[in-house]
């Protein structure tokens, strides 16, 4: 790949699995289907909020990609949706956010206590759906993940008001958080498969991941509210330190005045979204996403060409190229 | 089992599994282990908090009274327990608890945030070391059990200023959230018994968890704080109907005026514990309690005599006399 990525949609990135997709939501309807009246209140909700399948994606393309065709791949891809679908629900209520995805949040819409129970509804639901299979390695590989992302949530903790805040910590902060997911549902599509191409997917799915978080991380910092629909400089706001203000911190006192600030004005957060890319903080940060992407393709190379690895490499320019 | 049960203590109900339990508490600490700052912090201050072993008592003694002498029973039992742990802190976030067990709790001590990852994390930990054991069926029982117990929790929103809750409701509430778990324990206890050993120790489980509950429920009523820890009327204040009022209810226009009064005082919530007791609410509450032992005692019939199966025999006692 070249560091100029060409736009690809993920519609494009999506096409090779484009029926499986279709099955994904029925799947997930079935096994998150409750006869308690809030429960299924709240599954509804859910099911309405669906986002974009960006992992049960991944999941089916490495199924495909690695030659496996697991049977089981569109319910293993509900699943990893699934435990998405649990920890942002609690994230949401841990964060005390309003809105996801256009819509509200179970803990504004129902409320708080709903939202912490709900979100152990759903992820022992998705354990109970794991076991029905008679084979360890995928619940063994996501129950690793889901733990690898409740210390991701501890280190997002830490990573407020923390002008020392380095680039290490910001990493291990998005591999557990965010890539280790990407990696597990890279992993468990390729289960079946030799182990050069499962591990090749796993380390896939953990760069890949990383450059997604990072870009995430810059939108904050780029993108106006009517393109990624939260408020541009969200990020600076709620006091999260991330990759484009590690790189451009350097002892500015600006920025120790924004963390002082328990709400800071739109003067002072675009003070310094100004500051950070005049420091190259923007710069460095899609820099480092660039990188991760080039190493992510290179862990294609093992695969057998096919349009699902194709796909597996337009999911890598829709990951850092997309505006929201 | 007579009506009249002499006092067992939770002693003598643990002496036959004593060794083991004493290993407990070190496989509890090994399966929660952390390398992150926070995460250790938690658990060191959870391991302090540690209760009563009621639930890996149960595991042990029902693995020793089937003759099962399982091997995994100490990891089991602590993974009971981690469970038991894993929901206490999302319980207490929930409901804006400050003390348990005499200490500081998660949520008041460090955070709500914090507790609502550390629940995840102590939940996904126990999933982790179940999977260590190439066998599925602890790992069916308890991923059954704690979305039962979710869905017991959403009874128990539900079962907050509402006047019309019946019988059937606050048992299919207490089956869920108390009686699954301690149904768990024995029956994982027992996994490697033949079926009905396990099916009516599981049964067993389910009908002392239930006297367990209602006893608890009770003591609300009955006992002051200096006993139980807790003010006493503490479900009253917040509004919680259980089976002595349910029982009392018949339309008295005091407990009305209870569930509209946001913060009832000391004169209300007395003058409605005697109007419970006056209609018979305490007397039928016991004695549904005595008729649930009775039964889970007649579950142990079909095991081979033995010190554990008087143990789980006093267990029963200990379940419906214990006073805090």
């Amino acid at each position: 790949m070249s560091q100029q990525v060409a736009r690809v949609s993920l519609h494009d990135v999506q096409r090779p699995v484009a029926g499986e997709l279709e099955l994904v939501v029925g799947e997930l309807r079935r096994v998150i289907a409750a006869d308690f009246p809030i429960v299924s209140e709240v599954n509804d909700h859910l099911l309405q909020m669906k986002g974009k399948l960006f992992r049960p994606t991944l999941l089916l393309l490495s199924n495909k990609a690695a030659g496996c065709n697991d049977e089981r791949a569109v319910t293993l891809a509900a699943i990893v949706e699934l435990i998405h679908l649990a920890t942002l629900v609690h994230d949401d209520s841990v964060d005390h956010s309003v809105l996801r995805r256009g819509l509200p949040t179970i803990n504004a819409l129902f409320s708080h206590q709903i939202a912490v129970i709900m979100g152990d509804y759903l992820y022992s639901r998705a354990i109970i759906e794991l076991v029905r299979f008679d084979d360890h390695e995928a619940l063994r590989v996501l129950a690793r993940v889901t733990n690898e992302m409740t210390v991701g949530e501890m280190r997002q903790l830490e990573a407020h008001d923390k002008l020392a805040y380095g680039e290490g910590e910001y990493d291990a902060l998005i591999r557990a958080k965010t890539a280790s997911l990407l990696s597990g549902a890279c992993e468990v599509g390729a289960l079946a498969a030799p182990a050069d191409y499962r591990l090749a997917l796993a380390r896939f799915g953990m760069l890949l991941g990383m450059a997604f978080q990072i870009t995430d991380d810059l939108l904050d910092y780029t993108e106006p509210e009517a393109v990624t629909g939260k408020p541009s400089g969200l990020d600076l706001r709620e006091h999260k330190v991330t990759l484009p203000l590690i790189v451009a911190l350097a002892g500015r006192t600006v920025v120790a005045q924004l963390m002082d600030t328990a709400e800071p004005g739109d003067d002072l957060v675009a003070e310094i979204i100004r500051l950070v890319e005049a420091a190259g903080g923007l710069e460095t940060a899609r820099q480092r996403a660039l990188d991760l992407a080039q190493q992510a393709e290179t862990e294609l190379d093992v695969l057998p060409s096919s349009p699902a690895r194709d796909a597996l490499q337009g999911s890598i320019a829709y990951a850092v190229e997309r505006r929201s």
